[in-house]
């Protein structure tokens, strides 16, 4: 199955059953992403929505200095895409097409039907926030150091953190306070806050923790757990009232699965429920 | 008064001036729930939003074990609506108009014109969470264990928590890791992510906690906390400036009660004011 | 350039390059607004958002005892719109604009395209949380005691708490819990929820700090941190897809800044980049 | 099944198989509403929406004279709605209270599950509009005379009207010509702007065509046509992508059914399809 | 009163009681539009949004030849706004607030409370349309001449026609026709695709029946007109949903007004009725 | 330049400067689609929406019969997607998947930058409306006949008719009797609610028609072209206040464009301006 899933800057691999892990594999460079990158992201994660032997997936970052540092800037400051015409409308039509590209490539993780934990731990700038504000799970070793850089080299971030984190977080102040800042954080901060649902020692244990947390996710009935992360999303967006409605029209079909009738009945005889591929 | 609410699994009983209290009643049962219930609780709930005695309500569950345990699983799974017709889609319909007419009546208690304060306790899974979002304050006694059961028997929530959970705590991340694993956890974890507001030592405690706050709301004018309610919901759905045209037509009328003159007066006088029935 | 600033009840001062200092100035009646303040508190916004010299703001209450204990519900009830006509339609009228006017003023903040940082201290009842929830960052100090007193006067809040709180802070059960009852709450407390992001030991300390922090901001590219502004705020009311694509088109100008080049050639020279006035 | 829609001032018939005719009955009044009238309509159209032998409706008017003359105003002007309190804010709240009831009233003509055809002749005025605007075609008669009367006794129209007409028809200028002066206009004008999609020569030549379509209707599968009826209102009311993603939750569960097969199969034999009730 | 309205390119009359009647004048130049003028037409629509002494309103322009020619390019083309910094984003951030601007002035008609009736004539391009759009209703002459010019000086329109022409007329087809050719349509096209609600023959006679119109408008109770005007703009933004419950809150105040005691007194008295002013 | 659009069923030609013709080639099917004509479709839309060298486009259907009878219902009756699994809701996730695959497809031609005009002739059903309805322009040949005839064969039409057809014509009465009977409708009808935007006597003019609106339009500026497409769409599904926004920020950018100077100049000159390509 690994063969699907070959690229030069990512390792996916099935460490237990139903169970994706994909590491970000660029560490002489701390992991920073160049173009080519997100696109494979989006391939991979958009892969791993439809294959029916996956059911969970762990993102982290390689080596021990960073989950990422962040966009390659130097690789980005050599692109044509900085490279102005005289016409700024022109100029600026070339650079909305590039922003939609990419965005949409961060987005292939939210999009993916499947629950993304994120294991973040040393150095998690700019896009490792963006990235993993996409995720549904975050969680990060005592290590971590986060930052949202984009201030710091002119721009106002463009890739989803600045949509993604007033509505993952506790406090519209702190929010502000670091995306107009730029300033570093560490992994208790994160916690504090809820940007992280919990802190482990290192990046060992987290790791250890997240691929737990995604067997116990990989465990349950598909249908269920892929229902609930979609329905979570699409009501994170809306007003309670569209939330529910949608969700009824959702479990209209879904409660015809027979998922449910080996989930209850596995609960009755405490055995393990086997369930059909999704 | 307390004639017109007789419900054979529900107590609502009047403890003090202007203050309701409904005991979901089914202790042998975990105070699980089966049609009826919520059926009945949705009639409490609609006559309690206009009756003009009443400016404040608690509900809590009756015994020691359990605010409720959820839908009584036993008594669903016998249910007609699992009897699957051969055609996916008439089946669908029925589950549909189902589901609808239960989220309907869980609502009703955020429909309903007054401040609702919920005290759970003991075991308080699935419909626990369901019922307790809708309303207006959660307290809870240390003994509290909460869980977003429903993956576990192989389905998405579909009665409101996956809506209303989002838009009332801390982290987007906690919320995808308690709905995902459907784990059980305690109070304390609860506070910390603004779940609950307060943690009392017991349940007798946080029940008198709870009708001690729901009688100082009902001291209050009752134009300015139904008011109130009505405005923070309304908003809670919808950006800052639709709140705000919203809130400025409500107060358009609101503004003309004399509660304003007789709280204002009270204030200077340090007296009780006396607010008209609403 | 003070002098285009002069306003009786306003103190507003530059104590740093490109930060502006704006302070209430109405000690005596421990801030209290009447009318005339809040639309030259308008005035003053409205301008500051377009003036080149100005790239972050604070603004804090003169005194030691209060930011400002809110309307000077004295002043308001002489006020002609409590004169009621004989027809409550008539009234409404009246009032329904004078309430949009009044939170268009305060909503004048948060409309400013630059960064405000709002420093509590003392009292700061009502109105002050209607305008520093309107503000980006809330700083405060110790001895600050919160209350949206609201309903202790016959009302729903108007002005813009029962809109923004909602989004600002952690927990909706907290959130009803002080709207409902109008209890006071202390720096601790607003602290654990996020309604701050810091709490100083004092007034002093406060300012110092809130002052600190505007520089820092300041001295960022003001088309990074004024687009952050922008993009947080737009997408907080929004789903996170149409704050994606809104934020494309925005940046599709602005990445074509000479900040960016600016910014990171700063960041490998290590030294202090200057920016263009905006 | 007649009986169980008894009312005295309907006539419920069922002319033809799987159609129901609806026929409000107080022609010396000229069919106008008082409050028994309208929570009858809302009782009879709620029980239709599931009535499975039922799929498609049509609603007339008895007599020569009327649709319906609109509300009953001397019945009206009676209520105790109009014995104001001295407290315009509690006013307002039984006003509201009474509005919404009203709406919800109208609105279940078009929750209703079923396409609901109204047939309008000679006086529809005011309700009328209101009334018929909530069903899913307008045929109407020759002898038509429509008015959007609220204006004229001193009312914003506030029972659907101004909410589904801008939606319904060809200009917002005419809209708002007819709305703000409330003259009366035909058949012919109602044709051109879309309010009605055909004229007929008499009351009974258009009670027959409408039975006729309501046949047609009826004899396609109910899957297919409740879902039209869903899907066109919900997509009215939001944006082209929300629309679509609604529907392929909603067609997940509905392209299941075996009317699909039926109706192919029918389509090539030539033969009439027969759909199982829903 | 009159005097209160002294611009040097309108003519503000009140040609009956409660009718203003504002005239573009700038014949010499076809009424074409320099910025003063569009902060002019602001002033005095906000200014009526609130006189006691209108209660409908009447906007032509001066002279045979014009409504308006739209834009006075020539006057534009020498505007400091496009002697472009050597910054595109630093433009770009002049440039929104520009428009920004612009389109707030345009906009005052519609958020003036009271009707107001556009009768165009002769050429009528651009701004034309961007005017009369935001305009309640359209009447025209027969020599009308429109165009949707913007896209023949190389931009898209920016000031409304683009949002407000798709809600206002029959055909999206022909919408982008005329918007993406620019080409020139007469009177008779645009009554028939519902842009206008009549055409007269000559302007004159347009003029006339203009008045007429708002004549009558301004003897009804302005409590329903101007709640009409409000509920129908509202509404046609928002779900009917939306619409509904907004409504709702609206008329819990002005269904107190004594003008409909007034109206219905008068219906049955055959009198004209008097209402207060408001 | 046309070996890069080489497909099966697709001619893709370049009949003018900056003008493509995508025809639909299956004429022995009556241009009936199969899984890879939509596939295809995307692909072709896709390509265009960015080629330099296209700046409107034109889409007719080979041969004199049909425009497209729609799905190829054969070919579809035979796909693995009716091949029903034993879980309804393993079913549906597949329908789901499929479905929002397909309205991805149709939606690539809204979504393309450039304009599109649909010319219709002979039977255009079914997918013949969602298709031409995500198009800009609609031209039809007198001898077109429409239905929406997805009720005839058991489902409710799920790839943007629903969606689309509310927002495109004159009367919600029409669409729901079209849309319910799937009854045909021929070209003076669509002509008369505002579908088409003209009729032609014959396929042959109509295409000479079409192609000759295309040609106007690419021979103006890009920037304003493509800037009006989107802000018309954006805003068709938005309320005027945020399209008005959108705008805004589209403009600050756009109107920084060298085509300006160029339109107008040429304006002046009686010149045809040549303008860079986008």
């Amino acid at each position: 199955m690994a063969e699907a899933y070959k690229y030069e800057y990512f390792n996916v691999t099935f460490p237990a059953e139903y169970v994706a892990h994909v590491e970000i594999n660029r560490p002489e460079k701390l992991n920073a992403f160049i173009e080519q990158m997100w696109l494979n992201l989006s391939a991979i994660f958009t892969r791993l929505s439809h294959d029916p032997n996956v059911r969970s997936i762990v993102i982290t970052g390689a080596g021990d200095r960073a989950f990422t540092a962040g966009l390659d800037v130097q690789a980005a400051s050599q692109s044509s895409l900085t490279q102005n015409a005289e016409d700024p409308a022109r100029t600026a039509t070339t650079l909305r097409r590039h922003i939609l590209e990419f965005q949409n490539c961060i987005s292939a993780i939210e999009k993916c039907e499947k629950p993304v934990i994120a294991v973040l731990h040393g150095t998690s700038y700019g896009l490792a926030l963006d990235l993993s504000l996409a995720c549904d799970i975050r969680l990060c070793a005592s290590t971590t150091r986060f930052s949202i850089k984009e201030v710091d080299i002119g721009l106002a971030a463009d890739i989803g953190t600045l949509q993604r984190l007033p509505k993952a977080v506790a406090s519209f102040s702190w929010v502000k306070d670091v995306c107009l800042s730029a300033r570093i954080f560490g992994a208790e901060e994160a916690n504090q806050v809820g940007l992280v649902s919990r802190v482990y020692g290192s990046k060992a244990e987290a790791m250890q923790e997240g691929l737990k947390l995604a067997g116990t996710i990989a465990s349950k009935s598909p249908v269920a757990v892929q229902g609930t992360k979609e329905v979570l999303n699409y009501s994170r967006d809306r007003s309670v009232e569209e939330g529910l409605r949608y969700t009824a029209v959702w479990n209209a079909a879904m409660l015809q699965t027979k998922d449910m009738k080996d989930a209850m009945l596995s609960g009755l005889q405490k055995t393990t429920p086997k369930f059909s591929k999704l």
